[in-house]
Order: C-alpha cells, then structure tokens, then sequence
C-alpha cells in the first residue's frame, strides 16, 4: 500500500540563514507538516482530530536520512512529493522536495505508531486497520 | 496610504508546545512573513526579487506589540489581515490573526526602510517613490 | 517584589536571516527561556517539575511589547537581564538584552498563571504562596 | 585526524511539541551549533570570525542521518559529543546526544567546505591546510 501527497510551500525569509539560503533544519519542519499532510489528505481530518478518532497519540520519529542536492532561497515555492508505506507499528514517510523540475532534497523517515498505555505513558501499537482502511480507498 | 493583505495559515504540530497550543514566538514568524506577502502583493515580486528591483536592503523592525487574546492550536487554519502605513523612511503594519470570526492575536510593527550605504553597511532610506505608486495603485 | 536573573546566550548562526542578523522572532524565543530560568533560579526546580511541584499549568503570555535598539548576530555572546514583579493571578517580566555595554533589545511581557480546572480545561489562578515566597526568600 | 568536542544543552519548553518531547527538528538546530562550537573549540575564533580570517563561505550540509533512540523534553540538560573526520573538500562530523548515561539520538553529517568563485557564487574548496593545522596541534 503506498499513498501520496503533493504540497506547495513558500520558503520565507525567517527559513534563511545568512548564506541566504534555507537552514536545514528547517527542511524538517516541512517534512514533518508533509507527513502530517498526507494522513490529513487520506483520512479527511487534521493530526488534531486524529487524536480523538483513533487510537492514536503520535508518530515519534525512528530515523531520518536526508540528502541536500540543491539549496533553496526565500521566494522560491518548492514541491514536496510524499509517499508512505505502512509495516504493521510503523510506516516509511519518503519526501521529495524539487523547485520547478529540480530535485532540492531527498528524505526518508522511518515512525512508529504509539498508544497511551494503562499507565499514562507510551507504547508502539500497529497502524488501526481504520486508518490503513482509509489509505487503500 | 493604507493597503492591506489576508493571508490564511495551517498551524502546525511543530509550531505548538507542550501545553499542545502555538508558542508564542511562532507569530512572530507568521507576522514577518505576513508583511512579506503584503508588498509580494502590491509589487507582484517576491522579497527576494525585491533586493535587485529596488534601493533595498531589508526592513528591519524597530519595534512590536502583540496582544494575545485566545490561543491557537495545531490543525487550526488561521486568518491574517495586514495592513500597512508609510512613514517616510519607516512604515507600520498591523496584523489581526483571528480563527473564522473569533480574533486571537494583534499586533503592531514599526520597521525602518534601510539600503547600503557606500561603506558597504546600511543606512535608513525615504521607502522608494516607486514602491509607494505601486501600493496606491 | 521584583527579583532578577541573568543569563547569557551566544546567538547561532541558525537564528540569524540573510541580511547576517538575528532573525528577531528568535529573541521571543531567547525571551520565553529566560523567563523560565528567573523561576528556575528562585524556586530551585526546573519547569517541568513545576508542573509537578505546584498548582500550575503554564503561563501563557497576554501581550509582549519589544523595542529593538541593535542588531546582533551570530557568534555574538548575549546577556539578558530579567526581572520579574507579581500580580495576583498574573506577573510582567522585564528583559534586558544586551551585548557587552550596549542595549539591544528591551521587551516587556505580562503573562497569566494558569492550573487545570475541573473539566480538564485552564483557567486564570493566583500565583501559589509557595511560589512567593521562595521568591521574596 | 579526528578532533572531539563536548557541550551541554537545556532543552526548553519551546523546542517542545505537544507530546511534550522534544520536536526533533531542534536537534538538528542543535547539532548544527554542536558543528560550528566543535570549530570554534579548535580554531579558538567564532564562526562568525572565520568569514574573515579563513578562505570560508560556509559548510553546507551534504546529507545527515540520524536515528531518536529516546526522546528528551523541556529541562533536560542533554550532553553533545562531536567528533569530526577530515576529507579533502569535505568533513564529517559525528554527533551523540546521551542524557545523563543514556544515548538519546546519534546523527552523522557530511559537510562540503565553499568558498567564494571569482563571479560571486560559491563553490567548493580544499580545507585551508590553517585550519587543519588548528586540528592537528
């Protein structure tokens, strides 16, 4: 089962650093709103109203391995193109960042789907077949 | 002269903090780029653009005030109206951020027009009569 | 009752925009810090346990006004001097960001003490006794 | 050649998410830091500094990776050890970030060493054999 999700972003001043270029942290935080993005596009509700929905209380960040090919500038309206793969507590979050037909970033994140447990903590626990139900629609 | 912008904004999971509401430095980011958009619009160039079309080396703010009246969270699509006034060397924005009719932040900025001067620093500068035809337009 | 605390920050190449200076939602951020470590310093705990230690659940800001004399920029060693005077339900913390003798950035911030209610909700609460008096100790 | 570094941080409220655990695109914020101290350590200037005192336009990132063993949150002080190995044009710098005993997060980053191009752009560059020396001593 593999799912996709194209957003447009503007890269904003504040997203520069003095080179004039995007500061890489920042490429995460696209990347991780990416994410977001393409659950809220398959499952028709925001990571807000996921909480309530379904047994859910977040996707902690496994890995993460990101390839800069070519940096981005404030003005510029980048692309990301973001396709997921579910395992059975976890899935694979793959983001291809491009300016017009340029690829800018490569990344791979790996997540784990997690529950509250009985004693108010956290633990892994396989993807709802709701939410997988909806990803195969 | 007062010209004004509407932007809408998703707030997102990174933007909150632990009390899962928007931190409130995160504004200050949408504002800077709030102003941003409002001469992108009037000028049909990006900021970027700007430094090459213009006597133009930045806006840097002299000073700001917010009033925070209800907080935002993630997931929330939240409005901004900017509108802006012109100094001479200086100009003022003020943002309204509101979530549909409800208004959650308001703030006022005065920033200062600068250009470099011959030494290679910046100095302020009369905002250039050419941008201020295009906001009368 | 006023009490004090000093810090100092070396501000990153991260926090700076392509003009080469601060990115200035980044001293809200610097701001928010020293906040929490004026009461760090006085009641002995960091925020996290205070959550546990009092009747407490944040300290959300109402409004924040800051006026911005001097640029700084990356590499640079920053003091910030805070002081604090309570309210019954509310406090206002003053800063002061300097860099060596030079003041840069002065902001002044009001913020309510906030404890969950019945519902599970927040609500407005004086600041505990226990809280003052560690500060007036 | 392979030089080593050691820094402590607080993680703050503000680089928290509403899981209450760090976001984890302010490790890389924090490692990029960790990058440029590990310099300033050896060098015995600020980042800052090496734009005049070293053929040096920046150390853009090439690809990092890095896997989140166990997540930290706000008033943790968690430790930085850095280490750096040396190509040609290139380096690569090794970041672990433990609380107390406990390893939280390992990234590595490879970086490529720009200078400035007779047009104005940048390409890349050996590492001045200066600093390498600072390195070595």
């Amino acid at each position: 089962m593999a799912v996709t999700n194209r957003q447009t972003v503007r890269i904003r001043w504040g997203d520069c650093d003095p080179a004039g270029i995007i500061f890489y942290p920042r490429y995460f935080e696209i990347f991780d709103a990416a994410t977001a993005a393409l659950f809220e596009q398959a499952l028709g509700i925001t990571k807000f109203e996921m909480f309530e929905a379904y047994e859910f209380a977040g996707w902690p960040l496994v890995q993460t391995h990101a390839r800069f090919l070519k940096p981005t500038r404030f003005g510029d309206d980048v692309t990301i193109d973001s396709s997921i793969k579910f395992g059975r507590s976890s899935f694979e979050v793959d983001h291809r960042l491009s300016l017009g037909e340029e690829p800018c970033v490569e990344c791979q994140e790996k997540r784990v789907w997690i529950v509250r447990d009985a004693a108010g903590g956290i633990k892994s626990h396989p993807v709802p077949p709701a939410v997988l139900a909806k990803f195969s629609a």
